[in-house]
């Protein structure tokens, strides 16, 4: 097996021939599966697509599984013949992690969504991989508890591990990789593994947990996971607050954190995004960099918060500190963040957004954006930018008009120079997307040669016939 | 190479033969680093031992390094013979980490010790593997920030996440697992690596962080990290309860963290512990398991808390709850569990403790500890315990006759009945004492034969020749 070295300019993923499962194996899986074995096409365009831009690529075939020991049965199926396994959440993740480049059978998880169990007292939930996030919380419902991962879409527990997934919680309370106790995973030769005890904490051994959240698909199946969960909080606030400038609201975020108060959320909008949520929601929001922040806890730590950073706030010449309480409220305040992603749509109808995710460390994150903006009014195009603040991590929407090929061009020559500028600030290519098939030409200028090898190496030794989602990652042939 | 099969009924670790260096790598050590190569027996010996109760095992020679090149010459100058490498930080492990058993070269990192970098914006430092804890925190006095990860020993932060470390601070602050932004590390083929960009979270591949996070020196040599600090408390209060049993202390504590209540250190005392710091440090405390709980927080933060475990400690019939606000008082009433190994030693003078160290889901925390004092009693052995509540996390420390082999086997067959306990309530056989040596016998019992094969797999891609720190973890030969 050859390793062939990424190349960095190269916006091609480097992938293999198709390896189409034989008519046998086609057979043993219509013996076992019936009709959840699906080759009709509409099936396998809607499994061979994700949220990003790529044109689809569609599996060979798709099973429905409903336990483990069918997972089982299809690893080994498909082992013997080295085709291609993806697994398959609810298809919402965003740089081509679920297209099918080299063909093969696709594993729908859709089904496999039985909550085995929730346990108060430890704070955690035992789920099968295909769980979403909502249907925990619902389960949750009753306990005072919830799960705080958030990436946005209703995605699933098994999707969220191996993405590593967080979105607007994750200030607060983690990413996906912070609230995992234990995974289940079937391996490339069919063996079943658990990668921890069920404890809060472990030093018996490598880290075999951490390995497989983010490995997006390409080490094992993920088949259960446990995950921590949160208190609710007794009561929640909101605050809208409009800055001077970017590196105010940033400012002002970082100097919250150092000051120990414990965000729950920190959600940066800057003008252009200000200008699409008042044309979209009619907010008559001032067009002026706006904070979106949420406080939890009892009243009077709310309260106290809300001083701190009020005066924070104003220290960064921050205005109009709106403020919600009740529900109702919170809600109206937090829409124009709610709707942002469509309002962005709406400057102009008709295009796509090709969604960049740099995140960079916090002290950097104002400069980043700054330099982000200039290139944007440089090139002239529309790019709104939404922010993670409390991550050091911001989404630019770059609006491409799909009609225009040269659109998406100029959209991926601006990633590229923002990649390289939130590399240089000594952050990373993606915060919480993942790499997909859009990221991988940037691993090497991101983890070195040695750091590309050392996962090369890892998928080697886990995965020796590359079975698992090819051609993703740090893909190899 | 052939993988050998763990016996989890022999306490012996596997180990191979010795590799000692040839006269002529001795010689090349010697040229580079002249009187920082030692081969004194003094030398030696005080580097081949740690805290645990293994007799000690020499390397054949101690290297004091004090940059990365010079890591890089020694890995790549006992590649060339296979010859071991271990890590040295401060000596501080308890599980036998740090021992030749197949000889080798020890590289020192104490002289490795400049704080490179402290970034208040990032709330993160990053420093040189050799620094420790304490040194690390006494740079930070004036920035309002601090570095939580506390084992008791002045570690060093190589040694520290080599061996996952945690303690007192991690059911607030997390354990250094949750505290690390990257690594630099030494390979096995003397490439450097960094794991990660300096952003604090990212999607972009698999998490090198955490691989070699709890390696305990066998996958590389950790030159550098960049760890996360948190702002210290504006307030600190420290409060003392006595509860009717153990079951209630630990009920407390599960109550306030669902409530939402970020306790700061929550340590239970048993009460043969009082008993011991009672007699040690005339304290007069109630012969009653006791909470030691720690707060943080604004003031009025702080009160709000005391509140409402105040009231839960009630619920679970806890009494006595007594306060202390200012730090002379906080650091009396904190005495008796800061003194409380020392105290517990003395319950039988002339003693060591064998210390164990396991953790549970919180829900199997009470069954566990009461299960394990029954078995104490039963078994006539003086152990009095500690337990990291909020971690589920406890360690017995079982006093034993240095002149008595057999009280040494009585310690032994207690730790394996109960590391059993621990696994059949879902936990680990190491919360955070690591594997060294000791636990290496119930790594398949813990993660299975598929868990176990999968760390050797990690551990021959990584370090084919088994150089580094060989015949530990999940050592094979």
């Amino acid at each position: 097996m050859t390793v062939i070295a990424a190349n960095p300019s190269s916006p091609t993923p480097i992938r293999g021939a198709r390896r189409m499962p034989s008519a046998g194996l086609i057979a043993d899986l219509r013996a076992r599966f019936a009709d959840r074995l699906c080759t009709q096409q509409a099936v396998l365009l809607q499994h061979g697509r994700d949220e990003s831009s790529f044109a689809p690529e569609p599996p060979d075939a798709v099973v429905y599984v409903q336990n483990v020991e069918e997972v089982v049965f299809v690893v080994q199926a498909c082992a013997q013949e080295c085709v291609p396994l993806i697994g398959f959440g609810s298809g919402s993740s965003v740089e081509g992690h679920l297209l099918a480049v080299e063909g093969g059978v696709c594993i729908d998880f859709s089904r496999m969504n039985r909550i085995l169990s929730i346990s108060a007292g430890d704070l955690s939930a035992t789920v099968e991989a295909g769980v979403t996030r909502s249907q925990l919380n619902l389960a949750l419902a009753q306990t005072g508890l919830f799960f705080s991962v958030d990436p946005g879409a209703d995605a699933t527990v098994g999707g969220m591990v191996a993405t590593a997934a967080s979105g607007t919680n994750s200030v607060r309370y983690g990413t996906m990789r912070d609230n995992l106790i234990n995974l289940s995973v079937v391996m490339a030769d069919g063996q079943q593994l658990r990668t921890a005890s069920h404890a809060r904490k472990s030093a018996a051994g490598y880290n075999l947990t951490q390995l497989f959240c983010g490995s997006e698909g390409t080490l094992g199946l993920i088949t259960e996971a446990t995950v921590r969960l949160h208190p609710r909080s007794e009561r929640t606030a909101a605050a809208v607050v409009r800055f001077p400038s970017v590196r105010a609201a940033i400012g002002c975020v970082i100097e919250s954190i150092q000051f120990g108060v414990p965000l729950a959320r920190a959600e940066l909008l800057d003008v252009l995004t200000v200008r699409a949520v008042n044309a979209h929601s009619h907010t008559g929001l001032a067009e002026l960099p706006t904070l979106f922040l949420e406080f939890g806890g009892s009243q009077n730590h709310i309260d106290e918060q809300a001083a701190q950073v009020g005066e924070i706030a104003g220290g960064h010449g921050g205005d109009a500190f709106c403020w919600a309480h009740r529900p109702e409220e919170r809600s109206r305040l937090w829409t124009p963040r709610h709707h942002a992603y469509f309002a962005c749509l709406q400057l102009r109808p008709g295009c796509r957004s090709m969604t960049t995710d740099a995140c960079v460390p916090l002290s950097r994150l104002a400069s980043c954006v700054e330099e982000t903006q200039a290139d944007i009014a440089e090139h002239g195009l529309t790019a709104p930018i939404l922010g993670h603040v409390g991550d050091g991590n911001f989404h630019c929407l770059v609006l491409v008009d799909p009609h225009r090929p040269e659109e998406a061009e100029a959209a991926e020559a601006f990633s590229r120079r923002l990649i390289a500028r939130a590399l240089r600030h000594g952050g990373t290519s993606t915060g919480e997307h993942g790499v997909g098939l859009h990221k991988m030409q940037y691993l090497q200028a991101e983890h070195g040669e040695a750091g590309v090898a050392l996962m090369r190496t890892i998928k080697r030794a886990l995965d020796p016939h590359n079975i698992f989602n090819p051609g993703k990652l740090a893909g190899y042939r």
